[in-house]
C-alpha cells in the first residue's frame, strides 16, 4: 500500500491514507517522489478559495520523483522525444490533459485556457487514483508531459523554487523587459523571488522589490534586488516617492505584480513610467475588486497591462534549463526553509500561510 | 489682415479675431486653409476639461490648406524628402515640436509622451501666432510635418474623419487584430467608426459596434459593420449576451474601446474572450474612476490591456494611404454632416457638444 | 466499392482503383467528396521532386465533402468543440498526426516542423485508406481537425482558392503588413493572388504584383493588384527600376515570394526597402541554390527575411472566415478554370503543370 | 593647439595634426578626451572598404572624455534632459545628425538608414573640426547625444568593449532569445564577445562561440561562453556537427552572426534549429557574395533572418546600464589588451588589423 496526503475538503484536517499501487495504463510512469512543493496555492486549496476542486485531493502539483515503473507496451517519452526509464530523476508539468484539439489549444493559441486541462493535485480528485505529489507515489497518466532533471541539477534546487519559476517565467516573458530597464517587482513570495531573478537574466538595469516580511526581503537582496522596500514599513506614497526617485522621475520601464492583493494593481499602475509594461500575475483568487482611473492610470499613460494565467510545457522547460544554467550564480537550495515529512504536511501548510518560511517541501522519504 | 477664430478661455463664446499676416522663418510655411475639422476634442477645450492649455488659442488641429508661401532661405520638405511648393494643397501633423532627442523620444520610443511637445489648436496660444486651423491662413513653424495629400484624395475626403483616422489607427495598430478575428468596437464617433473601416482592413471576421445615437450607428452598418448594438437600448448585461452569442460563447478576440466613459472599461473587458485584447483609446479626460476585479477581469482572463495615447506622423502619413487606396469601398465624405464657415464656428462646436452631426467642418472659404 | 485515383509512383499515369467502404473508429468520419484542388503540389508529387513519399497515394489535400458517417462511441468535434453530425459540409486540416507532445509542438511552438505530421494526399499512402480526396469518399482518422463551412461560403468559393489561402495567410501573417504598406508579390499562382488579397485585408497602400502568364496577371488585377509586371516581359532591372519608381525610390515596405524560383530569392531582397520585410514561402521544392550579397542585401539594408512553411489549424479556421466576410468583395470562384471528373483527373494535374489554369478542381459527382 | 591623428586616405601612414582650439556655438560641447577605442572600422576605414568616407578624417568613433567647455547660450543637455557641466565625465553617440524628420526616421521608425546620419571618426571630415576620438580634444556639435558614465562604471570598462556592446546590443535585441534557448555566436570579436555576454543577460541556457584566434576564445571563456569552438582546428562540417550533439539534434535556437566573411552566412543558417532565429550583424564590408539553398536554409527551415546594421541612442544608453550593473560579474577591462597614445596610433591599427589584440584604447593623456 502507499501512502498520501489527502485534503478532504475546506478548512479540513489533512489526513493519511493508503492506496494500492495502481496498475499502468500503456504509457503511464509511477514515479517514486523525492518531494513536493508546499505552495500558496495549496493554502488556498485549504481556504477553499478555488471554484470547481474535486474535493478529496491529494495536494502538491510540482514535484520531482525517480521512475518506479513504465506501463507495459506504448513507451513513455520526455519532452525532447526520448524515452524514458526506470531509475531516471524526472519531473512533469502539473498541467494534464490539454486537449490540443479546441480552438484555444489551435486556434487561440492559449493552451492555459484549454477547457480540458486538469491540473495534478488541483482539480484531480483523489478518487481517482495517486494524482498528486504528497504522496509516496505519483501515478503519471500517458501524456504527462516528462522532464529529466539534468546532470547538475539537483532535485531540492528545483524544487526550491517550485511553480514560481515557471509562472514567474511566463510573467517575465510577457515583461519583455529590454537590457537596461527599471523593473519593479510588487511581492516578495517564491513568484517575486523568481521574478527577481528573471529581471537580472534579461539584462535589467536596476531590480526593485516591494513586499515583506523581512526575511524575505532578505532573500529578495540575496537573489540581487538593487533595492528592497517594505511594505509593513512605508505608505503608498512612499513607495510611488521612493520609486521616482530611483528612476530619474519617469518611473519603472516594467512592474510585476506577484501579491494578490487587489489594491496592489493600482499601485502597480502608477509605479509603471509612460508607455510602460505592467504585468499581472499574483491575483490567482478573486478578494474582490480595485478601483483605477481609466483616463490617468491607463490611457493618457499609454500604459501596456498583461494579465498572466498558467504556465505551459515550455514555461517549465525552459525553467529547467534557467535553474540548470545559472545555479552557481543563484543559490536556490537557501530558499528552502523547511522540509516536511508527509506526517508533517499539515504544518507545512500552516507555516506557508503564515509565511514563516518561504519554500516548504514535502519529502516522504524523510 | 487675417480672420480666425479665437476661444479665450473654458466656456466663452467664441470670437472672430484679426492677425497680421506672419514674417515667415527660414523653413516656415503659410497655409491659406481649405477646411478644418470640429472634433470632440474641441468641446473638452471649450468645457475646460483639458490640463494645461494656454488660453486664447485658435482650435482646430486637424486641417488642410494650400500653400500660401514659404519661408526664404532653406526649403521645407514633405515627409518623404520632396520640398514643398505654393499651390501645393497639403495637411500636416498637429502634434509640433517634438524634440527628437530626449529620453522618451529616443531611449523610451515613445514620441507621443516627449515632454516637448505641443499641439496646433490645442496647446499652442494665440498669442503666438495662427497656431489652429480655425482662420484663413495657419502659419506653420519649421519643422512641422507636412504631407501633401496625393491625387485621388479630395481634402473633403481626408477630413471627414479628421483625426479620428490617425487616433483609430494607432489605436487598431496596438489591437494586432489577426485574420478573421471578431471586433467589437465601443463607441461609435469619428474614432470608432474609423476602427469600424481599420478592423475590416485587417481582415477582421466580423465587427461589432456599441453605441448611438442612432444615426452614428446608421453609419456604422454603412461602413461595414456586421452588427451595431445601441447602447440606449440595451443594458451591460444584454450587450455581453449578445457577443456572447455572436463569438460561440468566448467573447470577442480584440476589443477597441472609444467611448470616453469610464465604465465602459470593465464592460469592454468582459467582452473580451480569454487571451484577448482590449485597447483603451477613449478615456482622453479624467472623468472618474472605474471598478474592475484583478482576478476575474484581468488575471484568469489572461487578458492584454493596452492604453492608447496621441497619434505620430506615421499614424497620419499610413492614415492617407489608407484614406486614398480604399475610398472607392469606404464613402467617407457622407461622414461630413455640415460645413460652417469662421462665423458659424460658435454653431459647428455645439452641433458637435450636442452629438447632432458625426462631423463637422470649418470652411474658411465658404 | 469506392473509387479513388491514385498516384503509384513519380511519372506513372494516373489510375482509377476500387477500394473497399472503410471501417469506422470511434471519432472517425466518413466524407463524401464534393471536391478537392488539384495544386502545384500534385504536380511536384507526380515529379517526384518531394522526398519521403510514401507511393502509392490518392492526391488530394484540400476537399470538401459532406459527413457520410461517423464512428461509433465517441463523438467527432469541429474546431469550436461542437459535435460534427452526417449531411454537414465540412473541411478537414490536411495535416493530420500533430502529436501535441514534441518539443516542436510544445517548447518550440513550431508545430508545422513536429515529426509525427503526415498530409492527406501527401505523405499517407494509399496502402493504409482512403487518405486523399481525389475520391469519392474519404477517411478522417480520429483527431483530424473538422472545420464546417459556415453558411454563406460555397464549397467551391473556399476550393477556388484551396491550399492557397491558408499558405498565403501564414506568410501574410508573418509579413506584418503595416496600414499604407506598399506590398510586393512575387508570382502569380493561387499563393501569390492570395496574398494580393490578403494584402489589402491589411490595409496596405499598394500592392504590386509580379509574375506570369497573362490570364494570371489578368486575375491579380480583378482581385485589387495595383499594378501587375510580366516577368516574360520585363528583365530583373526594369522590374526593380519599376517598383522603385512607385515607391519614391525606397524599394517595397515588405515583398512576399510565391514563385519556386530560387532566383526570384535575390531579387526580392533588393526590391524590398532597407528595413523592409520579406517572406519566403514559395521555395517548396528543391531546386538549385541562389547567390547573393550578404552585406548589401542583407546586413547594411538591415533586411528582415522569414521562411514560411506549412500551415496550421488557426491559418485554415482564419482562412474561412476571411473567404467567408470578404466573399462579396473577391469572387472567389472566378479563380476555378476547371473541373474534372476522377476519370479526367490526369488531364486536371496536366493542365495545372502547364500553368493553363488558375484553380482545378477535382469533382467526383460531376 | 591641439593634437589629433588624422587619416589623410586609405593605406596612407597616420600623421598626426595641429587644429586650432574651436570655437563653440551655443549647445556645443568640448570634450577633453580620456580615451577612444580602435575597432576593426578602423581597418576597414584605414584598407579603403567603405564607400562615402571624407578623407581625412580623424578616427575614433566610440570615446570618453570631460567636459572642458561648453558653448554659450543654450545649455547641453543629457539623454535624460539633465544640463551637462564642465568636468562631467560623458561619452556620445557617434552617429551626429539623424534629422528625426524623413520617412526612415518618422514612418519607417529605423533611425540607422536615416541619409542624414554622419558618423563621428568615420563620415564627418578632418576639415570640418575635431570630429573623430583620437584627439587631444574633441568637439561635440548642438545635438550630440550626451550620455554621462554613472559612478560606478569607470571610463576604461566602459571603452574595453566600445562600440561592440551597442552593436551587439541591437542584435541581440533582435535576435529575441528566450529564457533557456541554445545560441551560437559565430565570430569572437568585440562584438561576439559582447554578444557572448548579452546572451546569458538574457537566460539563456546554453552559450557556444565559433571563433579564433585561441586568446579570444579564452576571452569568450572568461565571459561565460560554455562551448567555444576554434574555427582554424574544425570544417564547417565538424562545427555543424557539435553544435548538432550539444542540442539534442536539433541546432541552436538562435544564432548571431559577427564574423565578416560571407561564406559564415550559409553555414550559420545551417547551425540553427527549424523555426529559430538569425542574426546577421558582422557583414559590414562588401567582400563578396555567398550561396544558399532557398527551400532547404530558408524556406523548409521555416527560417527568420535579420539583418543588423549600426546603432541608436537607446543601444548606447542600454549598453551603459548592463556594463554598469554586471560589471561585477564580467571583468570588462580584461579585455583591453593595450593603451596606445596619439603618437603609437599606427601601432595600435596594425595590432587590431592583425587580431594580435581583442580592444585597443587611444589614451592621449598617456
Amino acid at each position: 500500500m502507499i501512502s498520501a496526503v489527502v485534503m478532504a475538503g475546506p478548512g479540513q484536517p489533512l489526513e493519511l491514507r493508503e492506496f494500492p499501487r495502481p496498475e499502468l495504463e500503456p504509457g503511464a510512469v509511477l514515479l517514486k517522489t523525492l518531494g513536493s512543493e508546499v505552495c500558496g496555492t495549496d493554502t488556498h486549496l485549504w481556504q477553499g478559495q478555488l471554484a470547481g476542486v474535486p474535493y478529496p485531493i491529494i495536494p502538491g502539483h510540482v514535484s520531482v520523483g525517480e521512475i518506479a515503473a513504465v506501463g507495459p507496451g506504448a513507451v513513455a517519452r520526455d519532452v525532447s522525444g526520448r524515452p524514458v526509464e526506470p531509475g531516471q530523476v524526472v519531473t512533469f508539468l502539473d498541467v494534464y490533459g490539454t486537449c490540443g484539439r479546441c480552438w484555444f489549444c489551435t486556434v487561440g493559441q492559449a493552451t492555459t485556457r484549454c477547457p480540458e486541462r486538469r491540473v495534478y493535485g488541483v482539480t484531480l480528485s483523489a478518487r481517482d487514483g495517486l494524482l498528486g505529489g504528497w504522496a509516496e507515489y505519483i501515478e503519471l497518466r500517458p501524456g504527462v508531459h516528462l522532464l529529466p532533471l539534468p546532470e547538475g541539477l539537483d532535485w531540492r534546487a528545483f524544487l526550491a523554487t517550485g511553480c514560481g519559476m515557471p509562472t514567474a517565467l511566463h510573467a517575465a516573458t510577457l515583461a519583455e523587459i529590454q537590457f537596461g530597464d527599471t523593473v519593479v517587482v510588487q511581492g516578495s513570495g517564491p513568484v517575486g523571488l523568481c521574478a527577481t531573478v528573471l529581471a537580472q537574466l534579461r539584462g535589467a538595469g536596476k531590480v526593485i522589490v516591494i513586499g515583506g516580511p523581512s526575511a524575505r526581503l532578505a532573500a529578495a537582496s540575496a537573489f540581487g534586488a538593487d533595492v528592497v522596500i517594505d511594505i509593513a514599513e512605508t505608505t503608498a506614497d512612499e513607495r510611488r516617492q521612493a520609486v521616482h526617485d530611483l528612476t530619474g522621475g519617469r518611473g519603472a520601464d516594467v512592474t510585476i505584480e506577484a501579491t494578490g492583493v487587489p489594491a496592489a494593481v493600482r499601485e502597480g499602475m502608477r509605479l509603471t513610467r509612460d508607455a510602460g509594461r505592467y504585468v499581472v500575475v499574483g491575483q490567482y483568487t478573486n478578494v474582490g475588486d480595485a478601483r483605477f482611473n481609466p483616463h490617468l492610470d491607463l490611457n493618457q499613460k499609454h500604459l501596456d497591462i498583461r494579465g498572466c494565467w498558467g504556465s505551459d510545457v515550455g514555461h517549465l522547460y525552459r525553467s529547467i534549463q534557467v535553474l540548470t544554467r545559472y545555479g552557481t550564480q543563484f543559490p536556490w537550495t537557501t530558499l528552502i526553509s523547511g522540509e516536511y515529512s508527509l506526517h508533517d504536511a499539515q504544518t507545512a501548510l500552516e507555516d506557508v500561510a503564515a509565511q514563516r518560511v518561504v519554500k516548504a517541501l514535502i519529502v516522504p522519504g524523510r
